[in-house]
C-alpha cells in the first residue's frame, strides 16, 4: 500500500557529461587559469576581445579530452594542462575566423566578436590567440607534440578551405563532406587525446588508439551540431538557426534529403544551396524536407556509428572512471539536443 | 680636345640591392623551390591563392637574409633553406590578412587576394601558410628556432591589433609609432636574420648582433615604406598610393607634419584622419603639407639613423662579401624609391 509509484521500465539514462566533467575538474581548473593568463597582452584589445569568446563558455571539450586521456594514461605530472591550453587556443583562434568567414551573428547565445569588434580585430587577435598556441608547445619542448598539433593545425586550415569551395555546391557527397568534418573538427579532437598519450610516453599502439578515439568522436560530435541545424526539435542553441542553410553549407542532414527527395525537391535544394530561396519560408520548407526523410536521426544514427568506434577504441585500456567518463562522452556527443 | 664630358665630381653612387641578390641567389633557389613545395595542397584554392601573392614578386628580402645571415657566419649546411622559407611563409601569411584587416585593393601592382578571391578565403589561406611555416620549423627540430619564431609570430600579431587601436588616432605619438612597427615589421626581420647564427652554432653575441642587424633594418624598411606613401617624387608604387591616408594610418610623416603644423593644419588632419577627408583633393592637400614640412625626408632621415645602426651592428662579424652585402642593403633600404 506504498504511494510511491513504481515506473514499469527505469527510463533509459541519458548520457551526461558529468562523469567526464568531474574526472577533470582540477585538471580544468589548472588549464583555465593558463588559458586566462595567457590571452593577456599589453594591448588591451587582445584580452577583451579574446575573452569575449573564452568567458562566453563553451564546452572546452577538446583541452578537457587531452585532461581525460591523460587520466586514461596514469599520467602524474602537468605537461599536459599547458598543452590542453594550447589545443583550446588553437580552437578559439579557428572559432574566431570561421565567424568572420561565415559573417556568423551569433555563437553560444551572444553576439560573435566578429559583430561586437569588427572583422578586422577578429581576424588579428585569432592569429594572436594561434601564435599563443605554439608559444605554449614550445615552452613544453616535446617536438612529437608540436609536430602532431602543426600538422592538426595545417589540415584544419585545409578543411575550412576545402568547405569554403563546397558552400553553395549541391552536387557535395557525404564522401567528401566526412572529409571536411575529418580536417576541420575531427583532426584536432584527434591531436588533443593522442598528445595525453605522447607526454605520458605510452606506446605507439596507445598512442593511435586515443588518437582513434579522438577522431571518431570529432566526427561525432560535428554530425550531431550539423543536425542540430536543423532539429525541429532540439532546444534553442546559442548558434544562429538555420546557419548552416542560409551559408548555403552541404552537411549531412541536406546531402541525405537531396538525395532521398524527388525531382522538384531537389529544384528546391539546388535553388536554396545557391543562395537563392533564403528566406524564414524556406527555411520552413527545409526543415520540413529534412523532417519528411528523417534525415536528422540519420545523422544522428551515422554519429553512432563513430561514437562507438570511439568507445571501442579505448577498450584496450584497463576498465575505470576515466574509461568510462571517456564512453560516455561519446555517448552524449550522439544524444545531446545543444 | 676630347670630346668626352669629365664631370667635377663623380655622381654619388646609389646603394642597390644587387650585392645582397648575388650573394644569396643560390640559396635563393632552394627557398623558392621549398616555398613553391610546401604551397600546395589537394585543395586547389590554396596553392592558387597562395600563389598569386607568392609569384607576384616583392623583394623576399626576410629569406634573402637569413640566407645572407647564414653567409656571414660562415654557415656551410642547408638547414637555413626550410627556415627562411617558414619565415616568408609567416610574411605571407600576414601580407594576406592585413589585407583583409585594410580592405586593400593593390600590392605590388596587383590586385589583391581578398579582391579576388574573397576575404574568407584569403583568411583560411593565411591561416594554412601560417601553420605550414610551423611545420617547415618542426621537421628542422630546433627547439631554439621554434621559440624564436613562435615568439616573434605572437609578437606581429600585438604590433597588427596595435595598429589597428591606433588608426585614425591623430595623436598617436612618435613613441607608439616606433613601437608598433618595431612589432609588426622589424620583429621578424630580427627573427630572420638571428635564426642564421642559431642554424651556425655561433655564440650568443653573434644571435644578438645578427638580431639588432635585423631589427634595425626592419625599423628602416618600414619608415621608407610609411615615407614612400606621400612621396610626391617617388616612382608609382605597387601598392595604391594614399592608402595609409585613407585608413586614418598615422604613420611618421603624418606624425611629424601633425607636431609641426599649425592649428588649421592640425585641424584639417584631425578630421582627415578621423576619416572625414579621404577624397582625392584631401590627400593631395596632406602631400602638400607634408612637402611643407618635408616630414618625407624628416622620415627617411629616421631611418638613415636605424640603418646606421643595423650596418654598425654587424661591425663585429669579419668583413667580406656578407658583410659588405647587408650593409649596402640598409642603405638600400633608406633610400629606395619603390
Amino acid at each position: 500500500m506504498s504511494a510511491d509509484v513504481i515506473p514499469l521500465r527505469a527510463a533509459a539514462p541519458q548520457p551526461s557529461l558529468a562523469p567526464l566533467l568531474s574526472l577533470t575538474a582540477a585538471g580544468m581548473n589548472s588549464v583555465n587559469a593558463i588559458i586566462l593568463d595567457r590571452m593577456q597582452s599589453e594591448i588591451p584589445l587582445i584580452p577583451t576581445l579574446a575573452g569575449h569568446l573564452i568567458a562566453g563558455g563553451g564546452k572546452r571539450m577538446r583541452p578537457m579530452l587531452t585532461i581525460a586521456g591523460a587520466a586514461l594514461c596514469d599520467y602524474q605530472g602537468a605537461r599536459h594542462h599547458k598543452l590542453a591550453a594550447a589545443v583550446e587556443f588553437i580552437h578559439t583562434a579557428t572559432l574566431l575566423h570561421d565567424d568572420v568567414v561565415d559573417g556568423s551573428e551569433l555563437r553560444r547565445g551572444k553576439q560573435t566578436a566578429n559583430v561586437v569588434y569588427g572583422n578586422p580585430a577578429t581576424v588579428l587577435v585569432g592569429d594572436f590567440l594561434f601564435t599563443r598556441a605554439f608559444e605554449l608547445m614550445v615552452e613544453d619542448g616535446s617536438l612529437k607534440v608540436l609536430k602532431i598539433l602543426s600538422k592538426a593545425s595545417s589540415v584544419i586550415a585545409e578543411g575550412e578551405v576545402d568547405q569554403l569551395t563546397a558552400q553553395r555546391k549541391v552536387e557535395t557527397s557525404e564522401e567528401h563532406y566526412l572529409s571536411i568534418i575529418g580536417a576541420k573538427t575531427a583532426a584536432l579532437f584527434a591531436a588533443a587525446t593522442r598528445i595525453a598519450a605522447v607526454v605520458a610516453e605510452r606506446s605507439e599502439a596507445d598512442e593511435a588508439a586515443l588518437d582513434a578515439y579522438g577522431r571518431n568522436l570529432g566526427i561525432a560530435f560535428q554530425l550531431v551540431d550539423d543536425a542540430i541545424d536543423y532539429d525541429s526539435d532540439a532546444a534553442e542553441m546559442g548558434k544562429g538557426k538555420g546557419d548552416d542553410f542560409r551559408d548555403g553549407k552541404m552537411t549531412l542532414p541536406v546531402i541525405l534529403a537531396y538525395a532521398r527527395g524527388t525531382t522538384e525537391e531537389r529544384q528546391f535544394w539546388q535553388e536554396a544551396i545557391a543562395g537563392f530561396r533564403c528566406e524564414d519560408e524556406d527555411l520552413a520548407h527545409a526543415v520540413a524536407l529534412i523532417a519528411k526523410y528523417d534525415t536528422v536521426a540519420a545523422t544522428r544514427e551515422r554519429a553512432r556509428h563513430y561514437a562507438q568506434r570511439a568507445i571501442d577504441a579505448i577498450a584496450v585500456f584497463p576498465a575505470g572512471p576515466a574509461r568510462a567518463a571517456m564512453a560516455e562522452a561519446a555517448e552524449f556527443a550522439v544524444a545531446r539536443r545543444y
